[in-house]
């Protein structure tokens, strides 16, 4: 019979600069082990209260139905897009990445009749190209993704919204890595529906999934003809439970997750959204001036270009699994590997939520000028430091 | 504008008595928050397998696919069917409460031809009735709660299981409520899936739900012909993550909630089975001795009562609503209130897991008697408790 005893589980210590998980302050963590309450706890209640109205805030919206969806970003995904679709709606979906892509499946497997606008991954669209496949193809819904994990690659959002709904279609924008990382601005860009998720720049561990809904897009909801597909992600139920006049119950929150969210909206509240955005954006820029002195380029253009998520190209001759080994076993440093099309031709080097920090810039360089020497790269000794350290006096002044 | 700025969340001091979530043991909380790690770290691809390893333990079975979705129980619950189910196919559900009605909703959006077989909230079925139901109706999937939360009825099985496959019928099994508090013996009954949640008996938060699959049933899923109708929750790739061989990445799993369940698990199994179910079954022995002695009656018959969730009906002229807000405000004891046509009309009283202690039997019955009371009771001083402790005592000598 197999082992059924074990040792209890002893994280090792991790620097997270992949694509996420990011890394968790310790008020967020010693919130999680706060004692269990129920989920129609009046207390509990009030903590739902209080969270929605943070994520409003971060989302930066007044949309009534803005609540934690009870999985992680591909539930949240799947939350808006079986809502807002029944069997036969049309939906234009914007690939160029694997999450794109994972949309355009979900929005399949929900009935929807899906076009696929495709841009080899890296690339973002224009919104005139959005434009003449809305005005062909006349979609219900049209999703995009604001910042492809997959590719590091930031879609501009405006100038497609504008042309999303002249064209009579709802937007929906995957902001799983953009969400209090950078500007996300639900009502003034008039996303109908979108959705992140908690382990990016909120900085909180994976687990639930932030979505909002805009009065059209729960007109559209409420206008239904069939169930929607899932039950445990139905809107129409959900929103009772979070909402102050029903609290029917529907199903058992996740309850320490929902600690954790509280304290992490808390914590990205005080920092202040811009200053938030403004780190992040320092310690991108410091890491890019560092990654370029050690001679690595970026995969995507710099007009489109994540300040959150790196994504570098692998120098030739050098052992993409070998230096992810090395980093993660000699520095406890996590970064991500390329998916897809860039599997084996990028890493991404995620700088979120806490984990979006000086230290961190600084003991990645310095571990990786290792790791490429020991490939036989020539870095010059500390030449990624001192482009990051000349990078943040830069900063500094300006 | 609304307030964004809260003061950290501060749960109040509760003695978890309803149905689920269940107290959880400080080793488990503190789990919790232990740092979080990547997805894909090898550390935590060894929680992941030790995890499987004692799932099946708990689950007393060897079913390769065996794992924790990443929800809460009902996620388990249309995890299993939309899995099990094609558009068109036939499901018998039998319903005789809240969650056997959920099972047949869900069934229905998976596109399956449902048909209910119904029993008055708190009775159970006989093998006979649902033989002729399944030679009538031959489903592909029958299924069935094991422990009915919304009643506190146990469905006793293995005469079933023998009927359904006998029949040419999977059988489909809810342990929502009676995993790791009384026995389930997935191999032994021969079951083909079953679901489970964190927050009942495996006093773990909620957050995950514990799912296994026979080998018929996974030949059924590879012998689907259309896509499973939900990304998130779609085996086929969700397993290919959790499989020692691939672990191809599917969707950032809730890592800190994985360290609870590692943790709660451990505790499971260092109790061992046998052990907790008896001590599960001398609790219920003790708080039943108590709420007759101060004349309640319980709901169910004695032959299929659970022994995890007690359900009292509510004397005439006690005000329901005041007696469970007395129990809250001045005891810090959460019951749980009765759903469906059993609102107002009973109580439902859980000893789960960490919840189910003498010490939380005997407060409870003396915060009863004194709401009781408050209500124009007229319980003798002490007799919950003295028959409690009278209980107790028999017990030892057994």
């Amino acid at each position: 019979m197999a082992e059924t005893h074990f040792a209890p589980f002893q994280p090792p210590s991790r620097i997270l600069l992949g694509p996420g998980p990011s890394g968790v302050s310790a008020r967020v963590l010693s919130a999680l082990a706060a004692p269990t309450i129920g989920h129609l706890d009046p207390q509990f209640l009030k903590l739902m209260d209080e969270t929605q109205q943070m994520l409003r805030a971060v989302f930066r919206t007044g949309n009534r139905l803005t609540l934690a969806v009870s999985g992680t970003g591909s539930a949240g995904m799947e939350a808006c897009v079986v809502n807002l679709i029944e069997p036969g709606d049309r939906m234009l979906v914007c690939v160029n990445g694997v999450f794109g892509g994972r949309m355009a499946d979900v929005a399949a497997r929900a009935g929807a009749v899906v076009r696929k606008l495709e841009r080899p991954f890296g690339e973002v669209f224009s919104a005139a190209e959005i434009e003449a496949a809305i005005a062909e193809f006349k979609p219900k819904v049209t999703g995009i993704v604001h910042a492809e994990t997959s590719t590091g690659a930031l879609q501009p959002v405006p100038e497609i919204s504008r042309v999303v709904h002249a064209g009579g279609s709802m937007l929906l924008l995957d902001c799983v890595t953009s969400l209090a990382g950078l500007p996300v601005e639900i009502d003034e860009w008039e996303v109908d529906a979108a959705y992140s998720g908690t382990q990016k720049c909120l900085s909180c561990p994976p687990g639930l999934s932030p979505v909002t809904f805009s009065d059209r897009a729960v007109a559209a909801m409420d206008a239904r003809k069939t169930k929607v597909a899932s039950w445990y992600l139905d809107m129409s139920m959900v929103r009772n439970y979070w909402s102050q006049q029903s609290r029917a119950y529907h199903h058992t929150a996740p309850i320490n997750m929902n600690y954790g969210l509280h304290a992490a909206l808390c914590e990205v509240l005080e920092e202040v959204l811009p200053k938030r955005f403004a780190r992040h954006l320092r310690n991108h820029l410091a890491l890019r001036a560092g990654v370029e002195a050690l001679g690595l380029e970026y995969a995507v253009a710099e007009a489109c270009r994540l300040p959150v998520l790196n994504a570098v190209k692998i120098p030739a001759g050098v052992n993409d699994q070998a230096v992810r080994a090395q980093l993660l076993g000699e520095y406890g440093i996590e970064i991500g590997a390329g998916l897809g099309p860039m599997a084996g031709k990028t890493w991404r080097v995620g700088l979120m939520g806490v984990s979006s920090s000086p230290t961190n810039v600084l003991v990645f360089l310095a571990a990786l000028e290792s790791c490429l020497n020991a490939q036989g790269g020539e870095c010059r000794a500390g030449a990624g430091v001192a482009a990051a350290n000349a990078s943040y006096v830069a900063s500094a002044k300006s």
